[in-house]
């Protein structure tokens, strides 16, 4: 069984996979996934191997831990990777948008590939189909949106993100669920449409917690699959064993 | 001569308009106004009358001293508009946003008419033909987007708002360009043609402080013109000063 990890700053998703197949999954409080961990173990009582994406850096005592429980890769920016990083500043690409692109380029080696991930922020990754990494853009996510628009006016409210109900808000509350989450379609729409331009044979994958939301409301054809980054660890999971198998050959 | 006067939170827009023709603007630090105004009039020794849109609420004393200046009208909620308020909320509409429906519906009164300011916030504000006022959108703005993706994230920096190079940024820097401004581009398109679709006969006028920063790159058509708060203030006191004759009449 393969353990995938994705911890970011506040919150751990935890992936359990049988070669291909999602066992489970679940998300955690970073600061207490090592209890939750050890019992998940305890339970399913089987060897596993685990890979990590992490978007903070490993003290040696918790990475002692983590190779206790399984043999571990942790990604790193030296990570072999299934495509060729093209980007200017290759070190201050994330992690987890680095693992993003190598679940991509294994699931659609073919293609041009698009990954959107509406997080905390909204990123686009571009690989072309000899699965050269490009690079792509990053704009504020739903919440930040909304945020900025209290912490930085004097007299709009804090919102929880909503659809809205019309193109033309008839109150101040109803004019910010527009102006943001209409926003958000159009720029994203405009975005997929400006790649479909100049790269016919795209694939466009929506991730990231905001997915289900966005994905109904958009008229671009993508695949939304929020649970990519973990798909895409299980796949470079797979695909670095092979990697390291090759090496090793006499 | 008329004064008008767009006093926001931290910066007053001042422009000395002859009937229709606009003979000076600058742009004042808010606190330093009283002089700079003062002195302003000094210099054209003529009678003049003032109109102002403001953020802010003002005190007995400034009152007073505007007033001395010459006959004065200040714009609240309560001023006769040129146009039928539909939005739910009417209070809440700002006093800006007021200022520029009604410039709207006096230059073009026979037209539909989608008013984009582009400031701290970009906001939608639709009339129509019939020259009610049936609401908008809000949405952050430029600066607001730069602030928000360095406040909320621990990794990303602030920059200054700069064209993207290209579609695909290639490093953080230009994929934070790319993402800020190619998104504001498109969504701002994205809404306008959205309106166009449901209201053909429509004028989009493009105004506030990153109107000339946006308006060569939109593919829509607009007319763009940084100074239309000012000049709304110019027809509105020419509006206003008719209504009040009529309502003197015998």
């Amino acid at each position: 069984m393969i353990l995938a990890l994705d911890i970011g700053n506040s919150r751990t998703k935890l992936a359990l996979f049988e070669k291909d197949t999602l066992i489970q999954h679940l998300i955690l409080d970073t600061e207490k996934i090592k209890k939750e961990i050890e019992n998940i173990l305890k339970k399913i009582n089987s060897p596993v191997e685990i890979i990590v994406s992490s978007v903070g850096k490993w003290n040696s005592q918790n990475l002692k831990w983590l190779h206790n429980l399984g043999k571990t890769i942790i990604i790193s920016p030296q990570t072999t990777m299934p495509f060729k990083n093209l980007y200017e500043t290759p070190l201050s690409l994330g992690i987890d948008r680095m693992a993003l692109v190598a679940g991509a380029v294994l699931k659609y080696p073919l293609n041009n590939k698009l990954i959107i991930d509406a997080g905390t922020c909204i990123t686009f990754d571009f690989v072309n189909k000899k699965n050269e990494y490009l690079g792509g853009s990053i704009s504020p996510g739903i919440q930040l949106r909304y945020k900025s628009l209290n912490d930085y006016t004097d007299r709009l409210p804090l919102l929880t993100s909503k659809y809205p109900n019309t193109l033309i808000g008839n109150s101040t509350t109803e004019a910010i669920h527009s102006g943001i989450i209409n926003g958000i379609l159009y720029e994203l729409d405009g975005f997929i449409n400006k790649y479909l331009d100049t790269y016919p044979n795209l694939t466009v994958i929506l991730t990231g917690g905001d997915t289900d939301f966005l994905a109904k409301r958009l008229k671009s054809t993508i695949f939304a699959n929020s649970n990519f980054l973990l798909e895409s660890l299980n796949s470079l999971h797979q695909y670095l064993i092979i990697e390291n198998d090759k090496k090793n050959l006499p």
